[in-house]
């Protein structure tokens, strides 16, 4: 069972703004707005997405690292959870 | 017109994907897979509206701005296009 | 002519700001700070550098890449202008 | 004790070199170089202490978390966990 089992509710609730945003912004290049108005759009669909992923690693690391350290797996738990964060920083 | 204008068919083609994209991680959270899987999927999301935002500053410098400069309106555009970039390094 | 000469000794005096505070966590982990405050630290590090992205990128455009519109070899600067803003959006 | 008293010694290293990357970009705009071979430089400096950043935050979870968990000290630690991870995505 994954982390977010906790809070699945309101990670389905924040994709489905996104979805919304993402078609707001394909609808903003439809009518072909202003490009630096549509980049602002761009901009606050990447932060959503970096809250979606910081409530995503929040619960991994709250219980199913939690876990893995109490049953005594935590080293690889942790070497995986590293290069998560490490491919986020990269890109 | 927007300096995208060159290439919306394009870009609309990268938001479509980028719709699917999102829709597919929310059928990884309702399937309830595991966090890591779903966090490398958000980074691909984020990776790819990267790609969109250099797509559309690439055109807005290449026409917007630089139609602004043949007009002596450059120094503007420059300014607003330093404050969009800011804006996206910052996060 | 780099587009900087205008902003020079801006640049020069972050840049020297840039270097004692990388010295400033040198320090913290010489002393074997806390590793949370050691972040907050390199956090604000990336933050100043790209501040001082963005104002080395204002200056290019305003100056280089407007001088080379007048002169007609725009196309080029801007193709060159967005690679290295794509280099800095992934990482 | 801090999580990167492990690998401290490796943690200084790199942080001599970044001091040695910074004084090179310092000289670089001394010595008034391109602007766009700067900002390679700068988004080298960025990779590099995402790099660091990305070592502690291993060393803290496999030592500083993994600790607290197992002395029912987790919660709190995963609370502050989660934090930094956001200010560092956040910019």
């Amino acid at each position: 069972m994954p982390g977010y089992i906790h809070n699945k509710k309101r990670i389905q609730d924040r994709l489905n703004r996104l979805e919304g945003q993402v078609r707001g912004i394909h609808r903003m290049v439809d009518e072909e707005r202003y490009c630096i108005d549509i980049l602002t759009q761009v901009n606050a669909v990447k932060a959503a997405l970096d809250r979606v992923a910081v409530s995503l690693l929040d619960d991994h690391v709250r219980h199913c690292v939690t876990d893995a350290v109490r049953d005594g797996r935590g080293e690889a738990k942790v070497t995986e959870l590293s290069a998560a964060i490490g491919r986020f920083l990269a890109g």
